[in-house]
Parts: C-alpha cells; structure tokens; sequence
C-alpha cells in the first residue's frame, strides 16, 4: 500500500500556489502539513481564498516557515527566493519541486541578462531535472530536485519535440502565444485592472522574454544544436489558458503519424483533428496539438493548447511529484475541463 | 462493498447534461451505460465535447434511445419529453431523477400557464420527491422519482428554510436574483450572442417565471401558509453562479444562530461572515449564504451564492443520487471552486 | 455667438476624468487649458491614455496644478481634496462643478459617518446645487457651485422622482443596484484584479454607503418626508453600466402615464417597454426607465439603466456645464451607444 | 457649403450595418433616407436595436427595399447579394461603396474556391477601387464602386505596406492575427453563444481564409511581384478589436524612419512606441503599429491594431464615402476610444 507523503508548499497565496492546493486536496497519498505565506502568515486558508472554506484544509493557518517536518516541499515563490531556499532544503535531504525560473535553464550564464542576478548556485543547475515529463520522465523519477517548466516552454516545447527528437532541418522558428491573465500573477497592476482588461489585448516583453532562454535551452539539449527563436507572447482577456502557434518552415512529411507515435501512451497530451479551444482544457494537465503544413510556402504550423496554471506550473508539478513518487502518474490530474 | 449503478443520462447534450456527465466520471460506483441526444444521435461525445477527448466516455457514441439497459435514468430533457417519459420509467420499475421542471410543483392547475401544458399525469406529482436534500433529504432516500429543483428555487428555498421553519411572520417576500448565462440552455439566441451579451446586463420573466409558483409551492408545504413572491430574475455576463438576494420584512433575532442551527452538519451549506463572490462556489455543490439585518427598515436580507448548473442542477442530482442509492452524499461532489 | 468656454480638469488621470475629457473633446465651445494630476505630472495626457495619441490633447502636459487662466474647472478629485479645494475656487470667482461626495449631501451630520471627516465648509452647502438636471435645472442655471451626483443616486433618483413629486404613500423603499466595475475607480485592488473579476458577482458595502444619505436627503427635498432605504450594492462582470431595481409598495396607478408625463421634453431620460439593457446606454447619457406593477403583491418595481461613469458621473457633468453656461443642453451628449 | 447627401444603407441590421449608421448620425452632410433589411422589413430601428431610441432615427422603418432616391449606397449584404445588386446601382449612376468581398480580388479566378461562386461580373472588377486610402486615395476620390476592404485584410496591408512600397526583399510572410467575436457576424452560431466563448480563444479557417488572396492581390499590385501569405485567424473573447502581427525575414533598416515617412499626414495611422492594446482603438478609425526588428533571426514583425467593425469596416466605409465627395476626410470620425 502507498504511503502518505507529507507535502509543504512555500508560497502558497499565489496563483500557483492556491492551484496546488486545490490539486493535492484531491490526491490520495499527499498530506498537507505546511502552508508557506509572507503576505498572509498568521491567517486561515479560507481568510484569503473563501472557496476553501468547505474543506478542513481552509481553517489551516498560513505560517512565515514550515512548522512541520516534511517530505517534498513544492516551491511556488520569486525566482531569487527559491534560488536561495533549494539548496538549503537539499541539504536538509528534502526532495523539492521548484515551480520558480531559477533553476530552469543549465547555462548559467542566461541569468544576469534575463533574471537580474548572477547565479549563485551554478554547481546545482547540472542536478536539476527539467520537470517536463514527456521529454524528461526518466531523470524525473530519482531526481532530487525538479525544475518545473515555464508555461509558454510547456506550451512550445510539447509542439516541437517530435521534429526535434526527428532531427528535421528547421529554417527557423516562430513562437507566437497567448496567454490568459492569471500567468501575470496575484499581484495587482494597472493593465491587469479588470476595467482596463475586459476587452483587451497586447503583445508584451517582445523584446526579451524570460521563457525564451528557456525553451532555447531545452531546444538544444533535445535537438543537439542551437536554434534562435522569434517569440511573442501576448495576454488576452482570459482567465486562464495558454495557445502557443509555432511556425517553422522545413519539408514535408507526415507530420500527423510522427506526433502520434512520439506520443502515444502519453497520458496528457493528444492529437486534435481541428484546431483545439482554450476551453477544452482549462483546469486540467491536458495538452491538445494541432498541425498544419502548408504546401504553398512550406511552413508548418503547430498550435498547442494548455492551462497556463495547470499543465503550464500546477498540476504538472504534481505530475512530477507522482512520477517522483512512483504513483500512479494521473493521480489526482484525470478532471476534465468544466463546460461551458 | 457498493454495487456498481448502471447510469442512463438521456439529453446528454445540454449543458446541465454534460455537467452531469463530467460529475459522474469522478463517481466512483456510476456506471454511465447509455447517453441520449436527438440533436447529436450517431456522434460520439468527444465529437460534440472535445474536453471529453482524453477519457474512454469520449469514445461513447450518442443514441436517440438508450442501447443498453440501466438502474437509473438522470432527465436533462426538456419539459414536455419528460413528461411524458417518466411514466413510462416508472412503469419499467426504473428509478428516476428528473431535471427538467415536469414533476416538480405539486399543484397541477399550476402547468398550463406557466409551462403551457396540461399535467398528463397528475397522480404521479404526489409521488414526486422534490430533490432540495436539506429539506426533504428522508423522503429523497426511498423515492422512485425526485423532481430535481431549478436553480432559482435551489439559492431562494436554502435562503429561506431557516425563517420558513421557525414559522416567522414575513410581511414581504422580495427574491432579486441574477445568473450566469449558461441557465438560459445551450440553444443559441440573439441576445446571448458573445458580442451582444458582453459586458450586457437585463432583468427578463420580469412579469411571470416558471420558477415563482414552484418556490411559493414548497414555501407553502414548509411553512404552512401561502407567500406571494415579487421574483426579478437578471441574467450577467458570466458563464456561471447564481446570486438570489431574499428581502423579507421582519422582527430582529439572532439569525446568524439560527442559519447556523438549521445547517449544522449540512455539508454543502455554510454561513458566510461577508457576502459571498460567485467565484467561490462555481463549479461545485456548495451554497454560501450571508444575512444581513437592517434596524432602520426592520428588513432582513439573505444573500445566497450557488452554481446554477451544479448545486441548481447537476451536482445536485448526483447528491439525490448519492442518497437514494445509499452511498456517501458527497461522493464525486467534494471538488472545489477553481481560483482563479 | 456662443463663446469659448476655458476649462480646467482637476484629477484628469481618474476614469470621472478621462471620461470628462473624451467628452469636452466633442465640445465645441470647452476649451480644455488645464489637466491636474497628482500621480502623472510632468506626462503627457497620451502617455498616460494612449487612446489620446491622435489628438493634440494627447501631447498636453499633465500638472501638478493648473498653469493657466480658466473659466469654470471640473473636480475629479478625492472628497477630501475637493473639500478643501472648492471654496478656494469659489473665492476666486470660479464656477465649480465637484463630482466628488463632498457637497452633495445638505445635511453636515453626515459627513462623520458616512465620509469619515467633520465638513469644514458646511456654509457652503446650502449654496452648492444638486446637479441632477431633471430635478433641479433651474437652479443649475445660475449655480456657482454644482454638486455632481453620485451614480447610484442618479439612477436611483431617476427612477423614484415621477413617485415622489407625486406625494404617493409609499410602504417601503429598496434599492437593488448592479454596477460595472469601472465604478470603483482606476485604482488597482485585489478583488478587481481581471482574473479575479472575471466571472465574479459580489455585493458589498450592505451595511453602510455613501450614497444612502445622499439618496435620502434628496428625497427628503423632494418627498417632504424622510423616507429610509434599503440598499444593496453590487458589482458585476462588466466594464461601464448601472442597474437600480428600486422596489417600493403601494397602491395602482397609471404609472407608464405618470412617469411619460413627467420626463416628457427630457433630452435624456426615456420609458422603455422592455426590461432595458445595460448595452443601450453604455458610453451615453441616457437613461432608460422600465415600471412594472406586481398586483398580487402591490409592489412597484422600477429598473433604471445609466453608464455610471457618463450619466453618472462625467456626461452629466458635461450637462450641468452646458445648462450653467446656457448652451443647448444636449452639447457633446448625442452620442449613441456603440453596438455590439 | 457642402451639400446634404442622400444616402441608403442596404443591410442594416447587421453589425456593420448599425455601426455605419452609429457613425452616419454624426455626420454633417450624410443623410440617412433608406434603411434595408430582409430580416426586419416591417420594424423600426430602434425595435431592432433600442440603443436607437433616443434618436429620430431609430423611429425610421425598415424596408426591404429602398423606398426613396439616395445619391449613394453602403452594402452590408452578402457577398452573392451585393454581387448582382452592384451592376444594377451603377446601371442607375449610383456611387456604391461595398462592405462585401464581392468586388475586393481583381482576379476572378479567386471567387470559385474562395466565395464559391463564378463571378458574374467580371468587368466590374477592374472599374472598382479597393478602399484603403492610405494606399489608394487618388483612385477612391472619382470611383464609382468602391470594395471596401476586409478587416485582416486592412491591418496586415498597413503593416506591410512601407516595406512592399520600398521594394524590400521578404523572405517569407506570416500573418498571425486576433479578431474579437464581431468579426464573426450577427448570426448566432454555438460556438460563439456566449457560455462557450467567454474564456476561450481559438484559430479558426487555418487552411483556407478568404481573406488570404484578397492580401496577396493587394499586394501583387503595390509591391509588382507575388508572395504568398500563411494567415492563421483567430478568435479572442473580446467584443471588437483587431491585432495582426506580421513576420518577416529581411535585412535590417530605419523602419521606423521609413514608417513615419510613409504615413506621415495621414490622419488614422500612427506609429505607437509600445505595443499597442485593442483598447486604443476600439470604437475609432485608427490603425496603430508598432515595429521590432530581431538581429538574432533577422525577423522583421510589425503589430497592427484596428477595430474591426469600424477601421475594418464601417468607418472605412465613412472615410472613402468623404474621400468620394470631396469633404474632411475626418468628419464624423474623431471619435476617440471610450476608456476604460
């Protein structure tokens, strides 16, 4: 029988934190004996987010540090708090899922640029397993320490991976994404004011995106040489839900059977035969592709859809957590997108 | 150990039936064997819902007549079929919950002018169980038919029952109520158009709502005494919830004492210390109720929060269902609001 | 020939001021000279509003105070600043139109309570006018000072006035309002944060608003007697619109007679025969008014529809400017609602 | 002075229709003398959309035909009606400005797999002048039919045009672009019903837009060689509002300087600093664009933002209507966007 895992989660008063929350609260072997707030030490779950008010989980308090020890400890805090806090924990022998940027991408030296620190672990990011399971499933099950993807890499790299585990000659590649507004996280500012969203939408950060090292990083490991991609995300008035379309121009093949073979069994990612809603995954660990060639310029087109707080941080933490476990890998991620 | 129930949802392609379905896949005891659709008969129902994709239901093909046979019929039909198929269910020794408004108002006179039919089986309404648990829960538990409450009624009669069973004397009853869009049915009109229901608003069924005698009906069964209702229902741009605001004039108690007396150990109601947001209730079987008592004008307020299509439709008919089979009430119904 | 009148806009960066100067944009005798803004000065307007790029208001410095001579200045400021700032104004010779709370309620008592300061001109109320044109436009006219009505007193008041000038016994007064979110101003919270609002309702403030004592002390004018309300407001998923249900009992009349007759020769104020939509007035200075007469219950219902921040805050500002200044009362007001 | 022109809108129930007629009310010269619609023959206006009520205007009847003279006509028909109906109105010396696609491509081989019909008029396609002003000004001013231009269609071509005029080598050309629901049209469909979009964002006709060789044609003509296009449309839960972003590979230049050249005095195209927002335009005939060349791919991208229903459609229409007769070419269309 499956032991009870006792789970701490460090920031648990943003987005993906609460998103964890609600995830774990529905896993059978995941014991919650620590919530983590700066904002909100001191008071209940259910003070800050009612909806816990129904569960025993909501009349926990929300404590500055752990107040009990633990097994795993999930990370949802700023990249230089977590960059600080992972080494200390491994230390300690606690296995960690760090939902933050810092430990993301193998080449330290990506980080003063799009970070704004210098790196001052750099002897760990060779231990840090990418939590991306379908590329990385293998390293993911010993790993001590996870660093769970970025959203928009989720996205992107689950639509390239086939032709780059191929080894199919790209002329170049363009990412272009949407995003719903929760990716910007809890805290308040002026664009994201609900008078100024509803209605609205805008490209951002087209200049220098954070996820860009990122996916080039991951983009060489798998594909073994270097791509440089054009990315653009863009925020719509969504809640939630991510559409990345990325283009690429190279020959044709039959791209549909490559997908297909690269993930069948793949719990949670699926072929779709017209081009996939944000709708139909929102709220889940799902991820639908879609692919087009178009033979008059020879450009092919993949959209791909995800939940940006679910498989895009969230739950596909507690997709690595399971596999970490040696759980069963859908414990706990099966629900399907509510409709409408 | 509990039997497995073999589940047959006819109209399963409306919204409170693929709420229902999406509820039931997280059961662990229902066994969906049949779906009906006559819109979609012949598509399977990942074709029609692609949220369903990833799950072997997905693959399930929709018929005009269940294919199979079943312990349990869910009705998620419109008004006049139901009518006319419970009988026959009935006959066939089938157990039925009924989602449509066909059984639920005890007094027949009160059909052709709210529904404009005649009642073809009068003598089956005192046979109907209205399926509101926290008022009827004992006789829910041996009932061959539960008529499963409208939204409007679920949020006002949960509102109301503390008041009503302690018998106070009400000088007004006033019921201000808005929904999401999603309790107007799938069926597309004009004015639920996106670009015309957007950032919209409008009170509607101003003079008559079908939902008025039903409420008066079982106010009138709890409290012994008829209450003429002023009802105005609003529909807002949301996908879904329910708010129903109950003026009623009065003497002051303690009705906080009192809410929290009648719903003690209710699972699904609770009392809240501010007004509750839609967001914290939707997509679940909660209901969240606030009270306010006004010395200056002697008038009590009573906010209650629910989904319409969970705890005003769905869910609830899985939480009548959990009880007339005998099994946990909670079963498959202890999901929390997604937050964001 | 009518002259060019030298306004100056206090707190222009507010949405009561960039709705103003969208406005007075159309005007052609308001010559804008001054902006104030605390937050922005030293920027220009568009850099603040790029919506302004296009026009040469656009590249009009913001200021911490006016740099130029004007005529009349429009307030969008806080309470406590228009408090102070009005009679300096007045002293100056200045025409004022305030569309803060600080003159708008006669009696001074309520200033503690309701607004959280001693009002330290109370000589000055008996001289500012309530600018609700359609009950007092006389004194408008020749008002040095105009207190510009709050949004839920305008539909509010709107919606009451036919009842009131009529003398006509009234039972009860409730007031059930539905606003955007705009309403609670340009300022970033966490519960207006888009993905936080996004599918939300809520109602707040049940116990204590401003505008009560504003509503009834201009019923109080009107009504001759006290008359204490019950107010509920409540913020909905939409950017700009305004829904008073007002509820009152008493005896029948030809309501659609007297309320056609009252409004009669209004330029703004129209009798719908349908529960009106937000979406007919958004972006307008109209205000739609819907009766209906509940016999069964002798309940009087009476929806109102406005755009908080036009006829509710910043076009009924541009009205009661154009009546102060004997310009065609209609003056930069015709504009429709755009559709969809 | 200017004389009074006599003008008909035949379809004017649909969204561009109401939007033209929204923009005609603040016309000087245009007057409105017939209003055709099949689907409401019979209605006044404002039965039809009460936003109208206020205005003389939304008492004027509907008629399937027109029932006076008119000096020019606006088609917001059906492709196919406006098809036959155009020959007929020049055949009466009418001056037509066409909102459909009907007289767009100048190559009639396009319509069969593109329109799916034979173009029955062929001649006419050389006679009609495609509406962009900023492109074709000098033709629109003596036209007699004028196409009025797709919405992709006009903010892709003044993204590219600069660099087609300039003659710069493109290697490839992406249109990746979000559309608000409008672009969809009046009729309802399922997924545009407001429960399955709100939330949501897809792409759509990713094989095949009609869109695409109304772009390429344009382009043929001003840039004197073919390029082929990979447009991918999607839409987004906004009302209105359109972002087209354009990617290229080319060699590095001053493009702003080039831009800002290009459209310097044109009064509707400007170059913005910052990506620009949806909100910035909507409700407006402006185009914004915003310029970022990448060294490390050599990719050129240009955003362009319309709205949709007025740049992309109807305000279009307004500003080739005053090009036609020799008036401002602003009039009636300073209108800024409302914010928030």
């Amino acid at each position: 029988m499956e032991q009870e895992i006792k789970v701490c989660v460090y920031g648990a008063t943003g987005y993906t934190g609460v998103e964890l929350l609600r995830i774990l609260l529905e896993h059978p072997y995941a014991k919650i004996v620590s919530l983590t707030s700066q904002s909100y030490a001191g008071k209940r779950l259910s003070e800050v987010f009612p909806s816990f008010l129904p569960t025993p989980l909501g009349s926990m308090f929300l404590t500055a540090e752990p107040e009990e020890d633990f097994d795993i400890a999930f990370l949802c805090l700023p990249h230089e708090t977590s960059l600080e806090l992972v080494p200390e924990l491994l230390k300690r022998g606690k296995r960690v899922i760090d939902l933050s940027g810092a430990y993301r991408i193998g080449d330290k030296s990506k980080y003063p640029e799009y970070y704004g620190f210098e790196h001052t672990h750099p002897e760990l990011l060779d231990k840090a397993v990418y939590g991306l399971p379908e590329l990385f499933r293998e390293h993911i099950k010993t790993a001590q320490l996870v660093a769970n993807p970025g959203c928009y890499p989720t996205a992107t790299l689950l639509a390239l991976y086939p032709i780059l585990r191929e080894g199919i000659e790209l002329d170049f590649v363009i990412v272009d994404a949407l995003s719903g507004v929760s990716g910007a996280g809890r805290k308040t500012s002026q664009k994201f004011h609900y008078p100024e969203m509803e209605g609205n939408a805008f490209a951002y950060s087209v200049e220098k995106h954070r996820h860009t090292p990122e996916m080039e990083y991951v983009i060489q490991r798998v594909y073994g040489k270097d791509i440089k991609l054009r990315f653009t995300p863009q925020v719509i008035p969504a809640v939630r839900g991510m559409m990345a379309k990325v283009y690429t121009r190279c020959e044709e093949l039959d791209f549909v059977s490559l997908y297909k073979e690269t993930y069948e069994g793949e719990p949670f990612v699926f072929i779709s035969q017209e081009p996939p809603h944000l709708k139909h995954v929102v709220g889940t660990n799902f991820c639908l592709l879609y692919l087009h060639y178009h033979r008059e310029t020879s450009i092919l087109e993949v959209i791909s859809v995800i939940d940006n707080l679910s498989k895009g941080a969230s739950s596909q933490a507690v997709q690595n957590f399971n596999i970490m476990m040696g759980f069963g890998e859908g414990l706990a991620l099966k629900r399907l997108a509510t409709f409408p």
